[in-house]
């Protein structure tokens, strides 16, 4: 199938794009793309793709953007319940962390989650999965973390698989034991660090090679390191566990109080480190030095009607690989779009719509080490692309609060989202 | 039909909702909602509903909630061209006004618009009309303004009138021939002034007559009171020929400066009055003491990046009618979803769901002079509703970046809105 005459084909070829190199788009004017089964086979000019395969059955995209799926690298899509009343609480002054140390935020999640079949929770997140797949997102990362329970913990485990096999949209699994000090040790809380890394994580490396054998990595394990959460030295005790066994790393770190979780993430080597809001010159010292991806996620602080965002511009002067998540989640941030991400990137960190993209496609796949087929438009990786309708890929950012995505190419197969409406009666 | 088994129908009857009564939702739970040709002709439980009239067509909005259509009181819909660029501008440190006096900004959009045929116009903006119209508005004011010669304006009219008819969201026009100063007239605004009060507004009058004989009132007249826009005494000027020849009055006051606009809606009796970022205390209790629609845009200061919103509060206190709108334009804050606005005017204004739904419905509907045919779900009211895919209202607010609308019915037709994807291929 060729794609053809798209006023702009964005490429995004190579990367990482690290530091100030962020934003490289790798643009073709008047540009083709070339799919063959599931993958990409050629990436060129209208006119020389279109000389080189005349009898290509073919995709008019004139007018529009086409560029690489959306990669999401930090959600937390699957939870049971809502807390649209918490919501109002915060509106009128309690804080999250005033709501979470009384038992509310997280916990209350927990609770609704604990509670929910396999089959309601599934269903539960379908159409957030959906969603997100509307609004370009081609492939998602996707932790557990409201169940803090051996059981359904692996309940979640269980659930995510089943919704990676149905959907179009890829899941990357991440275990997320370590959201929060579950509600049976709250008085105890290293109790529950031992049971997460002489239990969980030992039961998940097992659980999952009998679950999941056709996956080749094991999933990402992650920490929520903040105060009323995991401390430092809890963290590190969890994430050199999940190291010893095998799994790739990840952290929560900085989203509300400086523990020093970046170092940690740099130290144990994590894939990436995630929030980064408090994050200090020193961390981000290190963090330019290394390959951890530093993570930011601007609809948690939109969400939570805060003025303080990620400091991108510090990342990229320190050399950081910088990606944007949404950070979908019930408490802070229920938003399916990484294109309003990238809205608020453009506002509230000072990225420019170029940089926005880099850091939620190829970034974004380095930050869930998916790189090798994602990310870009190159021969050999997987076609997942988006036809945007845009002339130009800065309406990526500059427009805001809808959904610009016309079609979705998953693994080469075409889905059309519709923007508009039909007429049913 | 009947509209049955909802988890909450909002009737936000009666209204206006003046200072500390918005929010007053008038909820019935496992409500129903009777439509008759383009009209509502009953609305109760789902239960009485049924017993009185069993033999009904339906429509099952079990889970979901049903509301009035969403009204959008601000809209500068129509334009040719984008600010793409500017966009980028902006974003390495140029102002708004900077750009606005260096011919940038609105006049860059006056050239675009002037040079594009009628046919062109309705084109660009029909897509905009339709992304709205799935967002759940169902009425929508929109302003001329990139005109700024006779010609055009009238041009931008009879684009919005063809616009009107074709679509089934609804239109309420405004002229706004005092968007800007015309280029022309850069060194001698005056005469600008002179032109739209002499020329244009009994031209307007008239061709009006001729080509919207079907159309009870006369489109509103709005002038954007602001430095290197109109002074108070030219916006004065125009407002008091607008009210001379009949036409109902808005204005653009207080966005960036305070140069008593608000005040002056007031003395003049103006429909409403806009923006209100920058309103004095004095403005605030004279609004509170008028009939005159506070007209919110949180989009506005969301789009260029800034802190300061409307001071939603004490316009409440001091008992005003606040509205929202979107303000959709190319310049500031191009989004079609009222949806987002609300989510803005909880985080950022302080209002709450509840607040924030009046606001757009029963509200907005008084701030173009409609809230005797929409804005509530009363009997004798013109069937304009929404189904939202949400359990409760406090949804709205609460998620952001998507479109929670499941089903937009417009004078008793039904629309679906896909929220999902198709596969075509």
């Amino acid at each position: 199938m060729l794609i053809h005459s798209a006023a702009q084909v964005l490429t995004l070829k190579g990367g990482p794009q690290r530091g100030k190199d962020l934003g490289d788009l790798g643009i073709i004017e008047n540009g083709a793309v070339l799919l063959r089964e599931e993958k990409i086979t050629a990436v060129g000019s209208t006119a020389e793709l279109q000389d080189a395969f005349p009898d290509e059955p073919d995709v008019d995209a004139a007018g529009c953007v086409v560029m690489p799926g959306l990669v999401d690298p930090h959600t937390h899509l699957i939870w049971g319940g809502d807390r649209a009343a918490e919501f109002e609480t915060r509106l009128e002054g309690k804080s999250y962390l005033d709501i979470l140390a009384a038992g509310g935020g997280i916990i209350s999640t927990v609770r609704a989650t604990r509670t929910a079949s396999i089959e309601s929770l599934i269903a539960q997140t379908r159409p957030r999965l959906l969603r997100m797949f509307a609004h370009g997102t081609t492939t998602a990362e996707a932790k557990t973390g409201y169940g803090l329970q051996t059981a359904t913990e692996l309940r979640l485990l269980k659930a995510l698989l089943a919704l990676d096999d149905e959907s179009p949209l890829e899941l990357a699994v991440t275990f997320l034991g370590a959201h929060a000090i579950a509600p049976e040790y709250k008085d105890n809380p290293q109790e529950y660090v031992k049971l997460i890394c002489e239990t969980m994580l030992p039961l998940v490396q097992l659980w999952w090679g009998v679950h999941a054998p056709h996956r080749k990595n094991l999933p990402f394990v992650d920490v929520f390191c903040e105060n009323n959460a995991f401390n430092l030295e809890q963290s590190k005790e969890i994430l050199e566990a999940a190291k010893a066994l095998g799994f790739p790393l990840k952290i929560h770190a900085d989203e509300f109080e400086n523990l020093g979780g970046a170092s940690l993430a740099v130290e144990l080597e994590a894939v990436s480190a995630d929030h980064l809001v408090k994050t200090s010159d020193e961390d981000i010292k290190n963090l330019g030095n290394s390959d951890t991806v530093a993570v930011a996620l601007p609809c948690t602080p939109f969400g939570l009607g805060e003025c303080e965002y990620t400091p991108a511009k510090k990342l990229l002067e320190a050399n950081a690989i910088l990606a944007l998540a949404t950070d979908c989640n019930p408490g802070t941030a229920w938003t399916e779009s990484m294109q309003f991400s990238m809205a608020l990137a453009c506002r509230n960190m000072g990225l420019t719509p170029a940089q926005a993209i880099a850091a939620s496609t190829i970034n974004a796949a380095h930050a869930i080490r998916r790189a090798d087929r994602i990310g870009s438009l190159e021969p050999g990786k997987q076609a997942d692309l988006l036809i945007l309708s845009v002339p130009e890929y800065r309406h990526l950012g500059y427009r805001f609060g809808t959904n610009l995505v016309k079609q979705v190419i998953k693994r080469g197969r075409v889905y059309s989202v519709d923007v508009g409406y039909y007429r049913t009666a």
